[in-house]
């Protein structure tokens, strides 16, 4: 079916040969997205045995390095004990990702095998949202107690440094007695005084922190307003109950992206990857579709109620697609501005009559030169002005109320918060569709004596 | 024209009244998005008086929480002592992004008024494409020399507390006398050994680095495989030059997906608010829409070369724009998914054998499945079973069409080093209404006699 890559084939060959030394020092080698790949080209039984060949420790290194809609497939079709087992290597973050993603029973299931502690904290950060800074946040990070002294620190550092060293150390963060926030030290600040000196002496006290309701777009706005390295998530009582670093919300910020673009293109319900199963990938797509058709149907209607115009001067055919798909363009393109200049907060969603005024003087500019443009060409086609009339008026009026339109659509879904991303476009190519028809229709059977024949 | 937030009102009010001091305060209470919302909303002339009457430490806060592009034109407009000034307060890295973005001869004549060495190493960043790791890099890191002392190290941090406040600390990069890269030392490594302990004695050799050419899917993965806080960028002498974050390697990816989206749905050239000048949003839009009025003349061509069927069996042309909108909507979704598995790297852009197949099976069974609803909506509206068939099986043939079309083009693309955002949905629209016209038509003439005066 394809020429498999030479580490394809390698993969391929470790696996049937069930060398695990070779196998867990060969994907070393890979790259995340060459590991993704490989993987997602085994057979389902091939990807089986690679898992049940790893160490849980391997096995964790290959499930953080691939997409996590992947690695959840994977985890899913596994027995629970060995993905609890493989769980308990997965970085907290990681953890949450990947058992967020799979279905509720399974993750249950892999809970209930796993290490109490670690099951403990798991389903904590499960119960945030995904994308607040509870569902965000970290668990390797350092934490003292107002009473402990920098000697303390040294020794807790000197003899867990194994462990610490993936752990988020730039800052340390020091609680009083009741696991309240009480401070935060930049580790340089130990360098200097005795080594008996109490935290509480040294550290900043009242630090910045982050509640664990903290939604993505305030930690966005935090991050870009303090530059820290990380910051305290604090419950409502004020106890610390985790870490959330820049690079896991930028990252968070990017997933949601992908969400959107994924959702504005029809790809609904999760990511896609060709390796999935045929009919799940089929059905996905026709639920978007057939929703669609629907829209389709209604928008062609018009056309249906004017079909003595049309069956008059068929001509018209060939400019209906043609003012609905350029209309359409211009809606989407209003309706990306205001997509984007919502989601960085330079418009609020009230504000639809600014972007009303704001859209109008573009549709108007953009609507006359289009519709110029286009009802010179069917003029120079047809040699009949009262063609070239209707159909650039049509495009030149269709632009106008396609780029009004798709400016303030975005922000009248926000406010009933539905998503934009997930039905903008199809509500929008439906809007122009029916108006473009009904403009060159109408303003066709205004005019039909001196069109007829054409 | 539009109501005022508090915020905007207060903000307006301190500019008029020239409240240096009130108005940097107040400023600081603003969260950057609610910064960049206000000072859009300001005229062009208390735009200017605001940035004449903040400092340029003020000035600088400003300017890194507002959009580049936003920030560019402010800039811009600026005479350029003091633009200079205030790009002399920025961090290396927004200083760059916001050169990066102005007119390259406004940029040289602030770059002439700016202190020698910051110049420098302004000009040194921007040699370099703004996403590879030499224009992400920053240069606010601690560097020393193999034969420093740890007492060296600690006497600097003592010295230089304030400057190093906002500094990336967690690791020390260590350089031989020919600043080449000899080690790397994370900070807890100083508080054990002893004070004339040599720092080439205790750092780690031969540290993981990458290039100062590597692209940002290099860095992206680099990240992804080794959990660090920063990672050393060397020439191709070795030579230290910079320092990469985990965090903006994700910002860096953050524009490129805004700019991906943008693209896709017609704003290119860079971003568009709408506090931007009339004209150059009309024009900037126009540009894109020119392109696609002339690829829509070419795809309704084909209508026009079958008129006299269409004129024979008018009912035909309510479905045209059906036909093609719904297989534009389909190519898009396997479109999608190319670019996204592109993108982590989970398809080779040669593979399009394996694209091909894997969509042919989604479009065959989607074809079949719209073609029936559709066909049977035909049907059923007119009573004729022929015009069932014809709109069915057009809708069916096209939807495999588009589906292969749309899988593969984004990898062909890909190849020849065109951006699948920019041209991707205008060339599958073209295609896929194009070859739906075709199929409903031709299918139509095909069969003629059965469906005449509908």
């Amino acid at each position: 079916m394809t020429d498999l890559t030479p580490a394809e084939e390698t993969l391929r060959e470790l696996v049937a040969a069930e060398n695990l030394e070779e196998l867990a020092s060969f994907i070393e080698t890979l790259s995340p997205s060459e590991t993704a790949r490989c993987i997602s080209r085994l057979t389902a039984e091939a990807q089986h045995r690679l898992f049940f060949l790893l160490s849980p420790e391997d096995a964790a290194d290959v499930i953080e390095d691939i997409p996590e809609a992947q690695a959840a497939d994977l985890v899913e079709d596994m027995p629970s004990e060995q993905a609890a087992a493989i769980m308990e290597e997965l970085s907290s973050d990681h953890l949450v990702d990947v058992l967020g993603e799979i279905n509720a029973d399974v993750s249950q299931a892999i809970l209930a095998k796993m290490d109490k502690e670690d099951a403990k904290e798991a389903r904590m950060m499960l119960e945030y949202a995904p994308d607040c800074a509870g569902g965000l946040m970290i668990s390797e990070f350092l934490v003292y107690k107002t009473d402990n002294t920098i000697q303390d620190v040294l020794d807790d550092l000197q003899a867990n440094r194994s462990k610490y060293i993936d752990y988020h150390v730039q800052y340390f963060y020091i609680v009083n007695p009741e696991e309240k926030l009480a401070g935060v030290l930049r580790i340089h600040d130990l360098l200097f005084p005795a080594k008996e000196t109490l935290l509480s002496q040294i550290m900043i006290s009242k630090p910045l922190r982050v509640s664990d309701k903290a939604s993505l777009h305030e930690l966005e706005n935090f991050f870009e307003e303090h530059h820290l390295f990380g910051a305290p998530v604090v419950d409502d009582g004020n106890r610390l109950v985790g870490v959330v670093l820049p690079q896991d919300i930028e990252e968070a910020v990017n997933k949601r992206k992908t969400k959107n673009f994924l959702r504005l293109s029809g790809i609904i319900g999760g990511e896609e990857f060709r390796t999935m199963p045929l009919l799940s990938r089929s059905g996905r797509r026709l639920s978007w579709l057939s929703m669609n058709i629907v829209l389709n149907i209604i928008a062609a209607s018009v056309i249906a109620l004017y079909q003595d115009t049309l069956a008059a001067v068929i001509t018209l055919a060939v400019f209906l697609p043609m003012v609905s798909d350029m209309s359409g363009c211009s809606g989407n393109q209003a309706a990306a501005v205001s997509m984007r200049e919502l989601s960085l907060g330079m418009v609020r969603p009230k504000e639809l009559l600014w972007v009303l005024v704001k859209e109008t003087k573009v549709g108007i500019i953009n609507g006359l030169i289009l519709g110029l443009l286009l009802g010179s060409v069917a003029y120079l086609w047809k040699g009949n002005p009262w063609l070239g009339v209707v159909i650039g008026g049509a495009l030149a009026a269709n632009t106008l109320v396609s780029v009004t339109l798709g400016g303030m659509l975005p922000l009248v879904l926000k406010r009933f918060k539905i998503d934009p991303a997930l039905v903008s476009s199809p509500l929008l190519t439906t809007g122009t569709d029916m108006c473009g028809f009904f403009f060159v229709l109408s303003f066709a059977a205004a005019v039909l004596p001196n069109l007829k024949g054409l």
